[in-house]
C-alpha cells in the first residue's frame, strides 16, 4: 500500500555509513573525528567522492563547508538544502551527523537515478565543525565573527587555521554568507540522541524547534576553615549552599509541565581537601526550552530563591550569564511535509523539541527550516555505543526523500 | 596576687618565635617548612641550639625526633615530656607547632635559671612531620609501620629518606619506641586553630581529648546523559543525589547537641561538562567526635538514609571506609593541673575537645597526656594569617610552666 512512495537504496546508504566509520574509527566501534584533524579532512574528501557519484558537483565555500549542487528545473527557484556534518566529538559515535549527511547524498542519488524531476535546485551540505559550536552554519548565516576565528578547537587548531585546512578562505568569510530568504527550505535528518521516540514506539520525530539555551557560571562564596576545629554552627560551607542550589534548580525546573530541562553539569570545590570546610564552589547552570519566556521565568524563580538559600548559612551566590542561544522554531509547512512523508511510508511520527543544538538553528534565519529525528537506541549519543538500527537509518532517508519531493 | 607563680621570660620566647619564622618564611608573613625539606632541617638545627642554651642535651632518636633532656632529682622517676613540632604545612603559619615547642624550651630554661627543683626528668621533644600524619610521635608509640616509610611526604621525600635527612635511622625504628608507662606525663601547648576561646573570652583551653575521626570515600553512580536530549524524568543525575547526601550529612550531624562535626570537603563530578548530566560523583566524608560511639551512631543514621535518598532518582551510593583515628582522651589529673595553673595566673580556662589531630594523641598510649590551647585570632590556621597575640603566647608558656611544676 505504500509502494507508491519512492525509496532510497538502503543497502548503499548502510554500506557508506559503515565505510565512513572506518575514518577515525575507534576500538570500541565509534569514531573520533574532531573538526580540522586528519580524520575530519579525510572524511570530508571521501564524502565529496560520494557526492560526485550521486551526480552532484561539490565545492568548498569560504567557511570550509562542502556544498554539492544539482540544478533544478526552474532556473529562478531558490535551493532546497539538505545535509548535516561529518565531524564528531572525540570518542563519539558513528551516526551523529554522518547519518544526516549520507542520507542527504542518498536522496540526491535516488533523485538522479530515478529521474525524479525537481523544480528547485538541490544542495547537499556538509557543514564544518558542528560539534565545536555549529561553526560552518554560523558562517553561512553571517553569525561568525572574526574574534571567533581565534578560538581553539578540540583538535588544537584555531578555527581560522582549521578553515584553511579544509580548503576555505577564513579572511573572506562573507563569501560564504547566504542572504536571508535565499533558501527555499533546509531539512536535516539527525539521530534523536534521547529516548523519547524509543519510549513512544515512534519511528520519526518531527522537530518543533531547537531549544534555546541560557548558560550561567555560578559562584558560591563561603569560608574555608579547618574541619576539625570549626563547629557546625560557625561554618559558612560553600558546598552545603551549592548542594541546596542544585536541588533548587531541580525543584524549580520540574515544578511545571513541559519539556524544559535544567542542568548543573560541572562543579568544583575549593580548596577541595577532605579536612577543610569548602570555602568556594564554582558550578555551571544551563536552562533549555523551546520558549524563551519559559527559560526567563524559570531563571527568575531560581534567582529569586537563591538569596534566601545562601543566607541560611552566611554564604553568597553569584550568577554570571555567559552565553545564550535563542530558540529556533521550525517551519510549519516543512513539518507537515515530514509528517506526511512518514505517514505515506506507514511510519509513526511524533512532534518533539530538539534539546540539542544543530546547524538547522542557524538555517532558520535564512529560510524555512526543519529537522526530523530517528531513534537512538537507549538514547546513547556522543559515545562509541551510539546506535541507530538499520531499519531506522533507512526509514529516515526515505522520509527525507519524501519530504523533499513534497516541499518541491 | 598572682606574683607567687613563677613566670617565663616572655620577651625571649617572643623573640625566638620571630626568629624561627624567618626560616622558611613567606612573603605574607607565614612559614613554609614541610617536613624533611631544607627549611625543616634548618629549623630543627636552630631549635637544638636554643635547647642547649636552655641547659638541655638534645639528641636525635631513630625516628628523627629531637629529644632534649634535663636530669631530675629522683633517679628512678619517669620523664615529664613537653614539646610540639617545627614542621608546617606548605604556606602555613608561624604559631602552629612552633609556639608549643619554643614555650617548652622556655619552660626548661626558666626552670634552669630559677633553680626550680624538679623530681622528674624533663624532656623537651620536637616531633618530626606532625603535619604529614603525626609521624614522629607514631614512631615513638610504636605505631609506624615499615610500609608507612614508603609514603611520600609533601616535600617529595619518602618518610624513610626524610628520617635519614633529619639524622634518624629508619631501619632501626624500634629504637625510637618508648614503652607504655615510661612517661610520667606528656603536656603540649598548641594554638587552638578555632574560635571557641575567642568567642568565650577565655585565655586557656583545657583539652578534654583529641577527637576520633572516621573517613569514607563516597561514590554516587548515576548515568551520564546529554543535557539537551534527556528529559528531567529520565535522568539519573549523580550530582543531584550527591547534593542531597551533603544535606543529609549536615542534617544528621546537627540533629543532636554536642561538638561533633561532619564534613564533605572534596567532591568531583564526572564527566563534568556543562551540557552533560553528571554520571558519577566522588566525594569524601569525615565525622569527628570525642566519643567513638557517637561517630558510629551518626554514621549509622547517614548509612540508613542514603539508600532511600539514592532511590529517589535511580542512582546508587557506596561508602567505602578509608582510615580512622580513635579518640584520645586526656588525663583528668593533668587537666586539673592545667586549670589550676591558669587560675593561679588569673586566667580564665575552658574545657574543650581538640578537633584537630596532634602528637599528643599518640602519647596517650605511653602515659597520662594533656594539651592546653591558646586563642587563634579569628580561628585562622594553616595560613600565613594565623595569629596568636603576644599576651596569649606568654600566657600559654606560663600555664605550661605552672602545669609542669604541679604535675611534678
Amino acid at each position: 500500500m505504500t509502494s507508491a512512495a519512492p525509496r532510497v537504496n538502503g543497502a548503499r546508504l548502510l554500506a557508506r555509513l559503515t565505510e565512513l566509520a572506518r575514518i577515525g574509527g575507534t576500538a570500541e566501534g565509534g569514531v573520533s573525528r574532531p573538526a580540522y584533524g586528519a580524520a575530519d579532512v579525510e572524511a570530508r574528501e571521501t564524502v565529496r567522492a560520494w557526492m560526485r557519484e550521486a551526480g552532484l558537483s561539490p565545492v568548498i565555500d569560504a567557511a570550509g563547508n562542502t556544498i554539492a549542487r544539482r540544478t533544478g528545473d526552474d532556473g529562478n527557484a531558490a535551493s532546497i538544502m539538505i545535509g548535516s556534518h561529518t565531524d564528531s566529538v572525540p570518542d563519539g559515535g558513528r551516526f551523529d551527523g554522518a547519518l544526516g549527511l549520507l542520507a542527504a547524498i542518498e536522496v540526491a542519488q535516488t533523485v538522479a537515478e530515478r529521474g525524479i524531476a525537481l523544480r528547485h535546485p538541490l544542495e547537499v551540505v556538509n557543514f564544518q565543525n558542528e560539534e565545536g559550536g555549529i561553526i560552518g552554519s554560523r558562517a553561512m548565516a553571517g553569525r561568525l565573527t572574526s574574534a571567533d576565528l581565534d578560538l581553539v578547537a578540540v583538535s588544537g587548531f584555531t578555527i581560522r587555521d582549521g578553515i584553511r585546512a579544509l580548503g576555505g578562505e577564513p579572511d573572506c568569510l562573507t563569501k560564504a554568507r547566504r542572504a536571508a530568504g535565499s533558501i527555499a527550505a533546509y531539512i536535516e535528518l539527525h539521530i534523536e540522541q534521547g529516548t523519547v521516540l524509543e519510549e513512544l514506539g515512534a519511528q520519526i520525530g518531527v522537530v518543533e524547534g531547537i531549544v534555546g539555551i541560557r548558560y550561567w557560571e555560578v559562584t558560591v562564596d563561603g569560608e574555608a576553615r579547618h574541619a576539625g576545629t570549626t563547629p557546625m554552627t560557625s561554618r559558612h560551607d560553600a558546598l552545603l549552599t551549592a548542594s541546596r542550589f542544585v536541588e533548587l534548580v531541580h525543584d524549580v525546573v520540574t515544578s511545571e509541565p513541559g519539556a524544559q530541562v535544567g542542568t548543573v553539569g560541572r562543579l568544583s570545590v575549593h580548596p577541595g581537601a577532605p579536612n577543610v570546610v569548602p570555602g568556594r564552589v564554582m558550578l555551571t547552570l544551563e536552562l533549555r526550552d523551546i520558549e524563551e519566556a519559559k527559560i526567563e521565568r524559570l531563571y527568575q524563580r531560581i534567582a529569586g530563591e537563591q538569596f534566601r538559600l545562601a543566607e541560611r548559612n552566611g554564604t553568597s551566590i553569584t550568577l554570571r550569564p555567559t552565553h545564550s542561544v535563542v530558540p529556533a522554531p521550525t517551519d510549519a509547512r516543512l513539518r507537515a511535509a515530514i509528517a506526511s512523508a512518514a505517514t505515506a511510508l506507514d511510519l509513526r511520527s511524533h512532534p518533539m523539541p530538539s534539546g540539542a543544538g544543530h546547524d538547522a538553528q542557524n538555517m532558520t534565519v535564512l529560510g524555512p527550516s526543519a529537522m526530523l529525528f530517528v531513534p537512538s537506541v537507549a538514547g546513547v549519543s556522543h559515545s562509541p555505543y551510539e546506535l541507530t538500527v538499520d531499519e531506522d537509518v533507512v526509514n529516515g532517508a526515505n522520509v527525507l526523500l519524501g519530504a523533499v519531493t513534497r516541499v518541491d
